[in-house]
């Protein structure tokens, strides 16, 4: 997040990250943190939660966490999410409406539009513990995550901080070559895969790093692999399949199959998990619209190590993606304020990126004269 | 806390109690809870606070901490916090001047303010890990711990909870055996010890439980061995020797000896440990004046454990104790809103028990005519 001196830090995590939220406690104060402020949340304290809350509090957010944010954004804080394990089997056998219902929707809501509005300098960063561990490899061998982790992090690059500033402008470069193309939509190609969905015009393409309205620069998730941008809210059209697992609200959701009309979720499938989506759709009335495209080509060291790492952060930068709820505010601030494209812009307290891509698939730019251009294939990008 | 059906409760632990907690968790939904908000701080994240935070910030309280506290009293909720081991090796080295500041003095005041008038139904219970049995024992037998516990906790008996309700009523009784007799002072004798404390005319003894002013019953502390109230700010006069360790702010004070003289304390010696008890006294103009006054006989079972706890949860219901810091406004209700006696209840951010008595100290009571009773030789009640 690019901590600034006197700047103070929220730090979210669970009590299994503890070693690493001590170590960015530590290093936070000695490069002039003015104060840290961290929020452990026990997985097994939301399995009760989620099992046994009366119906009418479910979906509560205790009004002090919107104040802690709200905290956060009036002071331009930065905050660190510290993301690991899904929880599959802890949450097992939950109900997945009440798993999708039990996400603080009104913290997630007010989180969306600070990070849209670019208030915060933020980051997600990864812990890997056994049981992480276990559910990406079957196993609680934190090692060999370790290892995969050191590859998809760029650790095993002789200055990784480097490495990441240089992935980041190479990003910046080809978020400049998308946007002087100024696409009209792009069409995704592959088994099971035909769909069109249609871009803002005017939207950008961004990527490896935002800026805060305060000017701060920062990285909102390490390893970032994509560039993106939110499309139109009113047009996608066709099915995509997902190449890769995907881990949500405790469950797993796998060869996940969805059907877009008017830019709209009419139709979820999936060989597993497949209630676990609907259960979030329902969320709001425009959970079923897309909120962001991302597209990630193999120079990605996410998909280098390997591993379907059944954790979002990762896996979506490993392949592209594209993302149902929230659009991203930040991709059309440039449009003027009275624009009526800024209408076209998705709004919803969920955000779930899912993953499209990988070396079957073909991506091509639609220009607004209808020309079609090859873009991404089989992961290589084609301009 | 004798949690309602509908009430909501907020529970204050560390990571390594989540095992209490999730039960607690569980049992407070079954029960009917309305929420359950679970705050765990981690000690490794508060060293390196009392550490690393520029000078400003050591005693800051975030706003949302206060505004959790407010949504508790708003809504009548009730709150358990979780006690365990005292942290004297991971906050070693730590200036005592900071561990005193570092406690979020604000959130204490409010706290206080809110539990004098009664507003929450609270509890403090404790779980026991590795590192309090280091502390209490020298080393990590949980096992042996949980012995101790079962004795003090009377889980050895065939009902506990019926076990607890006996003795609240026992020390009920005592209560009433003392406000009959409305004593002006106590007068404490033994090794070292030669003081008189004032008390307030027409304050309360109270113990066993407490109801707050929706009229809800609770036990403040599990366990609770005492009877207590709050002195006169202004009387106090001698030297008293404390008879067990102190585990307070991280770290350890033995063989405490204060002295007194005007209600104020204007000496503080010990063997070790007494830079920790003169950085709280600083805290606030009223910290130096007693808030506490508390006295248990010989049936404690937490005596009767025979293990010094290294845990003013424990400790100070083996043994009589007096606080220095806040006084309990709930001690004072029954006397007239007017009563100029109101104004000799003690207010502070700090309540600290340190324990006085044992079997070689004498306790008498103190008539307002000036006679002189015995009330407590060597943990016998003599009346």
């Amino acid at each position: 997040m690019n901590l600034r001196e006197g700047q103070s830090l929220m730090i979210q995590a669970e009590p299994a990250h503890a070693p690493l939220v001590r170590a960015i406690a530590e290093d936070a104060y000695a490069h002039g943190a003015s104060y840290v402020d961290v929020l452990l949340t026990d997985p097994w304290v939301h399995r009760a939660h989620v099992a046994g809350a009366p119906e009418q509090s479910v979906a509560h957010t205790p009004r002090w966490q919107i104040e802690r944010l709200e905290d956060a954004i009036e002071n331009a804080g930065a905050t660190v999410r510290i993301a690991g394990a899904a929880h599959a089997d802890i949450f097992e056998g939950l109900d997945p409406k009440r798993l999708a219902d039990a996400t603080m929707p009104d913290l997630r809501k007010r989180w969306i539009e600070a990070v849209s509005a670019s208030e915060l300098s933020w980051t997600i960063v990864a812990y890997p513990d056994p049981e992480w561990a276990t559910e990406a490899l079957g196993e609680p061998d934190v090692e060999r995550l370790w290892e995969a982790l050191e590859i998809a992090l760029r650790l095993n690059e002789a200055d990784p901080a480097a490495a990441w500033h240089e992935r980041a402008d190479e990003l910046t470069a080809r978020c400049e070559i998308l946007n002087e193309r100024g696409f009209d939509a792009l069409r995704y190609r592959g088994p099971g895969t035909e769909l069109e969905i249609g871009l803002i015009p005017g939207a950008k393409f961004l990527g490896g790093r935002e800026r805060t309205k305060h000017g701060q620069d920062h990285m909102a998730n390490i390893p970032t692999e994509e560039v993106f941008t939110s499309p139109d809210r009113n047009r996608a059209e066709g099915t995509v399949r997902s190449t890769k697992p995907l881990a949500l609200n405790g469950g797993v959701v796998e060869g996940l199959e969805v059907t877009f009309a008017g830019g709209e979720i009419t139709d979820v499938r999936a060989e597993r998990g497949a209630e676990i989506v609907r259960a979030q759709l329902e969320t709001d009335d425009n959970a079923k619209r897309l909120g962001e495209v991302a597209l990630v080509d193999n120079s990605s060291q996410v998909e280098a190590a390997g591993l379907v790492f059944f954790n979002t952060l990762f896996d979506e930068n490993a392949v592209s993606h594209i993302a149902y709820g929230a659009g991203f505010g930040w991709t059309i601030e440039d449009l003027p304020e009275d624009s009526p494209h800024r209408e076209l812009l998705n709004q919803s307290k969920v955000h779930t990126d899912f993953m499209v891509g990988g070396h079957e698939v073909e991506i091509d730019g639609v220009a607004a004269d209808g020309s079609v251009v090859p873009l991404l294939y089989g992961g290589e990008w084609q301009i």
